[in-house]
């Protein structure tokens, strides 16, 4: 996909997917496309596949090839397929090259697990997945405050496709200290989703990644016009409404970040509540706190 | 192995093996195997492959694999090998099932690496694991402080082959208290190893984990023989002849954390220098540091 087109489609709402389970505990493959199917019909036009809320971590590798399969038959070929990557170098690279037989459009490249990291190494981590993979996009996924804008700036000067960085540090003066040292030759991309939105779009970020989208994704795309066009009032008024559903998913830690969505899309019919270990399902009283919310924003569908 | 025998050697000191590589980058295994035998010839009983220093994220699985062959072929049988396993469900039952038809005693259990863990999930994913591999001791390594007595107590309870946990939060009060509330039911080992030991060993901690020990064993096993009497003034001669070379590997995140060892191996003649990224080899005034600490050492083999 061209470039032009792919950075265009980074300033906008970026659904992380889910992956849903049957009872038993495997992907449920009729569920899994009717989750992309809702957001594609919900007018999300780019959106990551096997990131933290799709439960990356515990698929198995042939799981991971598979949720993207799954994804990319599903969706036109307009829509911007990011493929989340990772671990060691040869294997993140071998599901970006997976990843682009089967059409992606981009990597997002998990922060390194390895956890001994210096600015020279992360940018020689990415760097080599970028290089081996020229035709696709990729998006560094950072949730360290030690990588500085001459790092952001090294990598995208040795590498032309790097085209934007998921930014999630808590730390809004980090977040805009970065950004706008580095400037727009990235796409600045926040990775902490709506809460953070407003904050981090004063300060230098044109897109967000979204859990939310999954169930509400008119909320998100609101939420990001009016953002886009200035109106901060605006997108604070859905702010306060979709809080109490995005605090549900930051408590704990965010142990039960994923468990919420799920929970909101079996009572919407969409797929299981199940997520794998080592998370847990929501308990009956956060069920019926999910049931109070979907109620509240007139969603039954 | 002999439950027994096993709970004996955890409450010693457990390095962390190297792996080393070699110019090219490849595993280097005629100094792989070096590594290996230098520990067991220096008095070393139990020690752990596939551990964070021995930059596990960063291996292929192969690789993983690999090592794992390297280490069982060079030592002898009385030696407890540990297996640092990981990752997805999947995965770290192929891996510890591949440790235990080459002999390994034990899997050390990484901390899960999907970032939304509850507690009733983080229990489950240890037994799922635990009472697949029924004939492994399992320990379980624990950097997240939320995980509390009655989740030990409850995975125990269910998993009698969970012997003991690697415990490298960095604060001694939630170390004791979980501990003490636990008892000796579990072997507690620090996970933060020498500089730590004194106090973890005050409020209940038996062994302790190595990254030095690759280098010095003789000070690891000094330290713990000292410790294990309640000699703390000898502990702490030894902790302040070791701290210099700890503190450089411990700065900035600890970016240098396997650096430093590789650096003090390879000036002694046992392997390369050379790690992957995203960690990064010493600069040269680090590597004059590390020759000045073993001159004071008086190592030179």
């Amino acid at each position: 996909m061209d470039f032009d087109v792919v950075r265009r489609n980074l300033a906008g709402v970026i659904p992380i997917t889910l992956t849903p389970f049957t009872e038993a505990g495997e992907i449920d493959e009729p569920a899994f496309e009717r989750v992309i199917r809702r957001l594609v019909d919900g007018g999300i036009t780019a959106l990551t596949v096997n990131g933290n809320t799709s439960e990356f971590y515990t698929l198995s590798p042939a799981e991971g090839r598979r949720g993207v399969e799954l994804t990319t038959r599903t969706v036109d070929p307009d829509v911007v397929v990011i493929v989340g990557v990772g671990l060691d170098v040869h294997t993140a690279i071998d599901t970006s090259h997976h990843a682009a037989e089967l059409g992606a459009a981009a990597v997002m490249v998990h922060q390194p697990v390895h956890p001994y990291v210096s600015n020279e190494g992360w940018v020689e981590y990415h760097r080599v997945i970028a290089q081996d993979i020229p035709e696709l996009a990729v998006i560094p996924y950072v949730r360290n405050a030690a990588i500085r804008a001459r790092d952001f700036m090294s990598l995208a000067d040795q590498c032309p496709n790097v085209l934007g960085v998921k930014y999630a540090v808590a730390d809004v003066t980090r977040f805009a200290t970065v950004s706008r040292e580095v400037g727009e030759r990235l796409v600045w991309i926040d990775g902490l989703a709506e809460l953070v939105a407003p904050s981090y779009f004063a300060v230098g970020a044109v897109g967000f990644t979204s859990g939310l989208a999954n169930v509400a994704p008119q909320f998100s795309l609101g939420m990001h016009a009016a953002l886009r066009r200035g109106d901060y009032t605006g997108a604070m008024r859905l702010w306060d409404l979709i809080r109490e559903f995005e605090d549900m998913r930051l408590v704990r830690s965010g142990a039960d970040n994923v468990s919420v969505i799920k929970e909101a899309l079996h009572q919407l019919g969409v797929c299981g509540p199940g997520v794998r270990a080592p998370s847990t399902q929501l308990s009956g009283d956060d069920r019926r706190r999910v049931t109070h919310i979907l109620t509240t924003w007139g969603i039954d569908s």
